[in-house]
């Protein structure tokens, strides 16, 4: 069997990846009483009267939504929100794994703006995060910053956990081949996560910019924080205005950045970047050149979406403890400030003398992960203010 | 300490009543390929080439949700969704407890009718059914029967769960005092509860009734099937057009069901009833007359909400079988006479042999209640046609 029937026969025994538990037990009357009725009036007048309460005796204190409209499922296009239950689930079950949070998989079965903004603040009250997961762009950029008002987290982690990984590699990986800020990043792919990589890198500092789409390149110059509020529209009306061909475009560059399509990349278009250039090539399951043929290239450092190859950009170095970190200090929202706080962390882990190619994102399993993306975003949650705790 | 303050404390201690919990462990690389990306792409296309697969893949084929806007809350009043948490936890917790159901709170921050409903609706793909739970009426006979084509069950249970435990009792308490379905039945209190008995009552057999609400007398005499379609609007039109007296009215009545207030019943009162009256003083916590009244005017039977009297009318006893039931045939709806026939299968658990004036309703913690009404519901339903396996 291959890894997708072993997978699908695993769910089909499983039938489902998480569950509801009890916190305590309900054995005889006296637990009705006091886990029910009428003992549970209390922590509801008290909640009534300080809707802070909520987070002292509920479990909103510890629990995100992961919300999905199944419109952009990894690798699998738009098909819905029924269908994208298992990713849902397994993001459920990942948050629990990696950081004991409780989470929820509410899938859509609506694709409309409006109606998806609506339905998350009716169903907003019993959380203490919201976890935005596979919405398609331009849509996830509107609908998350529409929700920013909620007073608790709402982070689209297609976005953000990509930038974020992304940024912490590109941290070390330009600290181990002596780069600096000044170099010329090229973005291919300008869905949600090419947009948010390309805010977050140009929030930290750099500044060199070619932006491609599958027509080819549509930006090219300086992007500075001031560029940033206009950039997603930019982008959207740049999008048929090619400027020129991806593999002129990669001549010269010192990073190339593809959240696109598998094997769009030759050697030769590796060999014409800069000398020892950086390829973060993230095109899932089968990236945009196959780590053989960058080795080829002399590639300075090489990252994949896949687990078999060194230095894995996986979101579940972040979105675990960045939601504990939120949770822990009762963050009304999450900024850029903590965002970069905990890019910095993750690079962080990777000590100088650990630094090689093949090593400057840690594995999603080394445990001191968690705690320092934790540990960041709360003391940059307080720094910034957001905190409610 | 009181109740009150052990519960308020127990709930500040476990921060939640439920948790969400892993049915498989992430330990390494390959649980990941195999729970998350890539292995998931398969349980996710065979759902999207075949939506009922979500039943075979997903937690959807064991899991509900409990679903309110606080407008009703047991004795609270309108306290709205936050402050419902506790309450919606706690209906999660016994649905685990007792049926061994996942189910998670969705408390709304809205109040709206249209707003509600297409909340459901868009949230729903995830469940297996819904349990709306302390929505005021005339609002929930609406917002539940404008959701009745959803394709899984949605069951206010303040109506149908109330509703099925009085059948129960009514069935043995009229059996043991040899009393037919010709018997006079005034029911006080046109809530939701009131008026979802009234129905079912009706759909039983019993056709005599007196209908009062916190005016008075407001309808006397016969109700049929026929009825049944426009008795909400019937009885929300006559609201305010009392004919006589409650005093009056419960003369020479054989069965008084109250879903009221406490205390607005007296011993004389009891005692202008026919001969061994029924008496169910459902009104939480402090029933309309008490155990002790109740016996001086030689009540026949009596019931309260109460756990620490005979006879206690608590909805647990339905719930968790009924959706046990529904999610084993997949229902597409629940109908009349799986309420019918999950009433009867209440009913048979206390024998012919066993029924006492203190013995017409089982103990929540008598273990052959769930299965009861689990098979029930599965073998009505399954009879009616709303099964899809």
């Amino acid at each position: 069997m291959d890894i997708y029937e072993k997978s699908l026969a695993l769910h089909k025994k499983l039938k489902g990846k998480i569950s509801t538990e009890l916190k305590a037990e309900i054995k005889d009357k006296d637990d009705l009483s006091l886990l029910y009725s009428p003992g549970v009036a209390s922590p509801c007048l008290e909640i009534k009267n300080n809707p802070d309460m909520a987070y002292e005796y509920t479990i909103k204190n510890n629990t995100v939504a992961i919300i999905s409209d199944g419109s952009a499922v990894l690798g699998l296009g738009n098909i819905g929100g029924l269908a994208s239950i298992p990713v849902m689930e397994g993001k459920a079950a990942l948050l629990k794994s990696f950081a004991g949070i409780n989470s929820f998989p509410i899938c859509l079965d609506t694709q409309d703006d409006e109606e998806i903004i609506r339905t998350i603040r009716n169903i907003a009250p019993v959380f203490g995060g919201i976890n935005l997961e596979d919405i398609n762009a331009p849509r996830c950029f509107y609908i998350e910053e529409s929700l920013q008002d909620l007073g608790i987290p709402v982070y689209h982690d297609d976005q953000h956990g990509t930038a974020i990984v992304v940024l912490a590699g590109l941290i070390n990986a330009t600290k181990l081949l002596n780069k600096n800020k000044d170099i010329t990043i090229l973005v291919n792919g300008l869905g949600s996560a090419g947009i948010a990589i390309t805010k977050l890198l140009v929030e930290y500092g750099f500044h060199k910019f070619k932006l491609c789409d599958k027509v080819g390149l549509i930006y090219s110059g300086e992007l500075h924080k001031n560029d940033l509020p206009t950039l997603v529209s930019k982008i959207e009306n740049s999008k048929n205005n090619k400027i020129d061909s991806l593999e002129n475009a990669i001549c010269n560059t010192d990073v190339f950045i593809g959240v696109s399509a598998a094997d769009i990349l030759s050697i030769d278009m590796v060999k014409s970047m800069n000398d020892k250039p950086i390829v973060f090539a993230l095109a899932n399951p089968n990236p945009e050149i196959s780590y053989e043929n960058a080795l080829q290239a002399n590639v300075g450092v090489f990252a994949t979406g896949r687990s078999d190859y060194p230095n894995q950009v996986n979101n579940v170095l972040v979105f675990p403890g960045l939601f504990k970190g939120a949770l822990a200090i009762r963050a009304k929202a999450l900024n850029k400030e903590m965002m970069l706080a905990a890019a910095n962390a993750l690079a962080n882990i990777v000590k100088d003398d650990e630094l090689t190619n093949n090593y400057v994102i840690p594995s999603p399993f080394n445990d001191k992960v968690c705690d320092a993306v934790t540990n960041a975003i709360k003391k940059e949650g307080i720094k910034t203010g957001v905190n409610q705790i």
